[in-house]
C-alpha cells in the first residue's frame, strides 16, 4: 500500500492564485483563478468564465462565489 | 503556495449594500442589494429583479429572502 | 464595507401579521398571511393562495404549513 | 412587529384527532385524520385517501406512516 | 387539542411481524412482512413482493433491507 | 406486537462472504459477494456483476467500492 | 457468519497511487490514479480520463479533486 502524504483539500490549497477549470454538476464548465475557499468547497473565483461546450467563452463572469454543492470537479488548469 | 487572507464569505460581507447578480441551480438569473446574509447563505436582497436571459427584467420582485441553498453562485455586479 | 445590522430571519420576524408572497421550488406562488415560522423557515400561511402564472388565484387554500425545505423565496407583498 | 405567540408545529398539535389535507412534492393530494406526528414531520394518517386532481378519491389507503420529507404542505381539512 | 399517546414510529414497531404495503418515493408498491426496522426507517421485509400497478405481483424478492430514505410511505395491510 | 430481536444491518452482517442482489435508485441491479460494509451502508463487494433487465450479466465490474446512498434495497440472493 | 476484517474505505487505501475506475451518479465514467482521498470520498485522481461508453478516452483531464457526493461506485482498474 503506497503511503498517503496528501489530502484532497491540498490541491484547492496549492490552487490559490491559481487558474482552474470547474466543472458543475449540471455540466457547465467554469475557469477562474482561485481566491479562496472554504470546508464546504464554496469557492471564490476571479475572471471566471463559463465555457460552452467547445470550450471556448461564452460568458465572462467576473468574480464569483460558487456553493460547494454545485461541483463536480477541480482541475488545474 | 500563495497565502490565502480571505475566505469566500468574504466577498458577501464586502456586497452588503451593494448590488449582486446570483444564478439560482434553476437557471434564474436575480439581481438586487445585499441587505443580510447567514451562514446558510440565505440572502436578503432589495430591488430584486428577476432577469430574462437576455438580460433585461422580467419581474420586479422588490424586496426578497432567498433561500441558499438554490444558489448557484454570487457575483458583485 | 457597510455595516450588516440585519440577519435574513428578521425579514421573516416583521413578516409576522402580515400578507407575503412566496415562490416554491417547483415553480408554484403561493399568498397568505405569516401567522408563525421556524428555523428551518417552516411556515404556518393563513388564508394561503396558490396562485396562477398571472398572478390571479388559482385554489384557496385557507390555513396550511409549509415545509421550508420547499422554498426558493419569500417576498413580504 | 406582530408578537408571534405560535411555533409551526402548533398547527400539527392541535391536529391530532382532525382531518387534514397533505400535498406531497410529488403532487399528490393525501386526506386523513391525524393520529401522532415527530419532529420529522412524519405522520400518522387513519382513514388516509389519495385524491384525484379533482378532489375524488383515487384510493383508500387506511392507515399510513408518511415520511415527512415528501410533504410540501399540511392544511387543516 | 386532543392528546397524543402514540408516535409514528409506534406503527411501525406493531407491524413487526406483520405485513405490510410500502410505497417508495419512485411509485413502485412493495409488500412483504416486517422483521427489523431503526431510526433511518430503514426495514427488513421478509417474502417482500414487488406489485404492479394494479395490485398483482411483479416480482419476488424475498427477503430485502430496504433504505428508509426510497419511502413514501408504510400501510399495515 | 412481535418481540424485534433483530436490526437491519443484521443482514447486512449475516452477508459477509455471501453474494447478494442490489437494486440502485437509477433501477440498475448488481450482483456481488460482500466484502465489507460501513454505517453508512457503503458495500464492498466481489465480483460484482451489472445485470440486464432479463437478469442475464451486461458488465462485469470486478471489485467495487458501492456509495450507500446510492441503494434502494439489498437482498440475500 | 463470516467474519468482516475489513471496512470499505480500506478499499480505497490500497488503492492510493493505483488505477481506478469510478462511475459517477450521472453516467460518466473516470479513470485514474488515486493520489488522496478524505472521509467524504472526495479523492484527487491523477492522470484522470473522462471516458465513451465504448471505454475509449473522450477528454483528458489531468489531476482533478472529484466530490465524493458524486459518485456511484469505484472499482480497481
Amino acid at each position: 500500500m503506497a503511503a498517503m502524504h496528501e489530502r484532497p483539500f491540498d490541491l484547492l490549497n496549492k490552487a490559490v492564485g491559481q487558474q482552474v477549470l470547474i466543472r458543475l454538476k449540471n455540466g457547465t464548465d467554469m475557469r477562474g483563478k482561485v481566491q479562496s475557499f472554504d470546508v464546504h468547497m464554496n469557492i471564490v473565483l476571479e475572471n471566471c468564465e463559463e465555457l460552452e461546450e467547445t470550450g471556448s467563452v461564452r460568458t465572462k463572469l467576473g468574480t464569483i462565489l460558487l456553493r460547494g454543492g454545485n461541483i463536480l470537479f477541480i482541475s488545474p488548469a
